[in-house]
């Protein structure tokens, strides 16, 4: 390819709207354009490395015996009702209707319409174990979306999904696909984790995260200093205390604690150690209610747990002052475990408390000297927090600490759940109806060259890996406007390299020798080959 | 590939959906299956043979130099409200709202983002020529999805745009493009013709189709008998009448036919041709206006000629009989150009008419003996009509017959219609600002399956070509379950075509031999190779 015929969009300065390095390399080095918020146009360089990365899979995915196929992104409403989640899914469920006014989504997964062809064409064992894959545009309405291709609204993603009649098939396809993502992220040259992870609105029980290391990740991954343990913080269980310390119990009394509404400015009125108060949280519950939920002072509520609770509603909600005023008389900042008339859900941590502080459910004052059994009851206790840094892990083996990353695959058994939902049943090897045992695993493909990014460069540009650049040699001729003897060498090691097979770019422009440098280290081709009269006649 | 490993999902039966011989071969082969009205899955053989169309359009476009890129499906309204496209498409512009109630559209063309595009990146004649063209899903709500993926509502394109400063290099390209889609259609084996066409809602004064003979098509093709002449229906042109017969001007007179409200039935009545009659629409103008347009009696309108008048509005609009009545006091059904206060457009073959019979514009009754000049004047003469078979080709060297086509590919020369409706200008060579000259070109990847199996089929089934086929060679192992001799033989052959790089299917199933080969001949793979206990004896 010569420069000069070819859609080269290189900005000198960082544009304003780059929020992290990936996001200002790709547009400097011309790999993308935003169209509008969470869209983007990728230039003809961004979309040589895009094909890379789909080749990349594809391979690696036809390798573990998986089968392409295209599901449509327009999705009529019927499948999404049956699944249930046309009511469970949020606004980032992107829906239109058609000339006829008929409901339809956008898809930004595809669980419904490959358990409706499923549904439709699987029907025995035999045709078992299968594992299905797209390569194919997604949409999910983000709310915010940001930092360029890496939380776009549109976006391109690898999709797969298994069926099985036993949980043992699944397992096996499950392992494989784990060891098939590991492959396709050490071809690509990235740092990964692998890590347990939240189901979330997807669904299933087990779930685990291909998380690309990096400062800028959205998630939080704890990772065990000494030992191999490593999840995302979401999922990552708290250990309980391991004996309540016995002691004894003060008697309960109620202090004045005007304006000290918060954990930090109770602890500092009363001159008691947050982790010794304990906050109570109302969220909304299941069917109109609200439960609370007790934490530690110093501990924070981990929306996964307790979103996985029957009686908390789903998406996790707080009820808010007004509503916790009209409905229980209760006064924001002030609440507390003793005397309330709801669900009580208490964190191992906070329930093995004693002689704790808590709000007194009246305004302006706190109790304190506080014992489960004699002065509140939980009605449940659980893990309901996140871990913090320093923690002893799951393991028993080594202490918390935090790392980010970016998540950008995701695998999930799945089990039964829409196969049940959408009567997805298939004869098994005695000849009995059963539903179909279901996994399912992605890869957000545009997401993973900004990651790539992020790992990947230093002040001066992109450092792409061999396995994704979008050129594998560019070719810098000095003077290639006046010089003969540069522009015959330089055609003539072009079409070399060409006949050769190798990808490259030639910059044939008019511009200065600076101007190439500059460009072609901002683009971050691995070789670059420099013709110049001097070093010709050298 | 192992069927007894694939999702092979062949039907039995002809389903009751299947309208057309590819719709229905695509389904019993397995191919697609619908989800919706015009929403398709491609299964992996479907899928297999759309990547086999990619592939090739990819090597043909980057040969001619083109640029592949992404775009978006979804689109802000901004961009088409700046070409003024927002307001003038109808329902078939499928438009949505995100969360914060912004309007998008799911894009059935990328006119508007690619100019945009170029607005931004493209600021210099250097930079040009330009072709850039991607392979993306498409959105069109039609009317009345059919004929399977023929005219599905979500479809899989490639379509291109081509960037210029002058007309001159603008025709280049487009000619490189018309050679190129030529290249595409031959190595896919499809029998096509390249016609003038109209240029519809893109825009624009040149554009050709690239139409696949088949009975089924949807577009007429006016062939000339006897010359290369080719055009669709909608663009062939018509002669004028060479001069106007002369003779003895008749006196006008009213006569009653009641009841007479068509030109058949008038016709009858008074015992006069057709093609002496003239019949008179009302159409809608611009600003809020009704135009009337004067044909012949045997004539019919043409509705991408009439269309392309200035007076008339975008699209072609028949007034209802009410509203006739309600603005002008006119009795549908007994309209004529006599006396009318509204625009008239006549047709050259009504305009060269003498002594011919109209409506009297009063119900019940017809004008014989009409005259123009004498009885009414026409504003404007012009050619309204569609050209009718055995009539001279414009030409003037052939006769006029019809063919069916299936358009699977349309170029157009667009000039500036987008660059200046969205202010996408570059310096020229002699450094002043210039819109941009515009080409676009696409091509239907999906239809151009269902287009092929229309050419391509017997009563069995498919019959690929090489270069489209799924697989390339099938292997019908006999007795497979049974014979060791059979399994060893077939396992051996289908290692070694593996390994010398051979697409092939072997069908390990254990099926009866029928079952077999009717599913290999509704595939259609081009070489099976049977392998049985009585010839490998042999």
């Amino acid at each position: 390819m010569k420069s000069s015929q070819y859609l080269l969009a290189t900005l000198r300065e960082q544009p304003a709207e780059a929020e992290i390095a990936s996001h200002g390399l790709m547009l400097r080095a011309g790999l993308v354009r935003r169209i509008g918020a969470g869209l983007y146009n990728w230039l003809p360089l961004g979309a040589r490395v895009l094909s890379k990365v789909t080749a990349i899979i594809r391979q690696e995915m036809n390798a573990a015996g998986a089968h392409e196929l295209v599901m449509p992104l327009v999705q009529p409403a019927e499948l999404w009702q049956q699944s249930g989640r046309w009511d469970s899914s949020g606004p980032e469920l992107a829906r239109l209707q058609d000339r006829h006014h008929r409901d339809y989504c956008l898809a930004p997964t595809h669980e419904e319409v490959i358990t409706a062809l499923a549904r439709q064409e699987l029907t025995s064992y035999r045709q078992l174990p299968i594992n299905l894959y797209q390569i194919q545009t997604k949409f999910r309405d983000e709310i915010r979306p940001r930092f360029g291709v890496m939380r776009a609204r549109e976006f391109m993603m690898m999709d797969s999904y298994s069926f099985h009649t036993n949980q043992a098939s699944l397992e096996q396809t499950y392992q494989d696909m784990y060891d098939c993502y590991g492959r396709i992220l050490q071809r690509m040259g990235l740092e990964y984790r692998v890590v347990e992870a939240d189901s979330g609105n997807i669904g299933g029980q087990v779930s685990h995260e291909f998380q690309v290391l990096s400062g800028v990740g959205e998630d939080i991954l704890v990772v065990g200093d000494g030992s191999d343990y490593v999840a995302n913080i979401e999922r990552a269980a708290c250990l309980s205390p391991k004996a309540r310390v016995v002691g004894i119990a003060e008697d309960l009394q109620k202090v004045a604690t005007p304006e000290a509404k918060s954990i930090d400015s109770v602890s500092a009125l009363l001159g008691v150690a947050a982790a010794k108060t304990v906050k109570t949280l109302a969220l909304r519950g299941t069917e109109g209610s609200i439960v609370a939920v007790v934490l530690r002072g110093d501990h924070s509520l981990n929306l996964s747990k307790i979103g996985r609770r029957d009686e908390i509603a789903s998406p996790v909600e707080l009820v808010d002052a007004d509503e916790l005023k009209q409905q229980l008389g209760l006064p924001a900042g002030f609440i507390g475990p003793c005397g309330l008339k709801i669900p009580l859900l208490v964190d191992h941590s906070a329930a093995h408390l004693t002689n704790f502080v808590c709000g007194a459910n009246e305004e302006g004052y706190h109790l304190t000297g506080v014992n489960w059994g004699r002065d509140a009851e939980a009605t449940a206790t659980g893990d309901f927090r996140n871990i913090t840094e320093g923690e002893l892990c799951s393991d028993g083996l080594s202490r918390a600490r935090f790392v980010r990353g970016i998540e950008v695959g995701h695998i999930f058994q799945l089990g039964d759940k829409y196969s049940t939902a959408m009567a997805a049943r298939v004869l098994d090897d005695k000849g009995r109806q059963k539903a179909l045992i279901m996994g399912c695993y992605g890869i957000g493909v545009s997401r993973m060259v900004a990651a790539f990014i992020e790992q990947n460069h230093d002040d001066k540009g992109i450092l792409w890996s061999p396995t994704l650049c979008p050129f594998e040699v560019v070719l810098l001729p000095l003077n290639f406007g006046r010089s003969q003897v540069v522009r015959n060498a330089a055609d003539s090691l072009y079409r070399q390299l060409i006949n050769a097979g190798v990808e490259v770019l030639m910059d044939d422009r008019d511009e200065r020798p600076g101007v190439k440098f500059t460009d072609s280290e901002l683009i971050g081709i691995p070789y670059s080959v420099v013709i110049g009269d001097r070093n010709l006649a050298a």
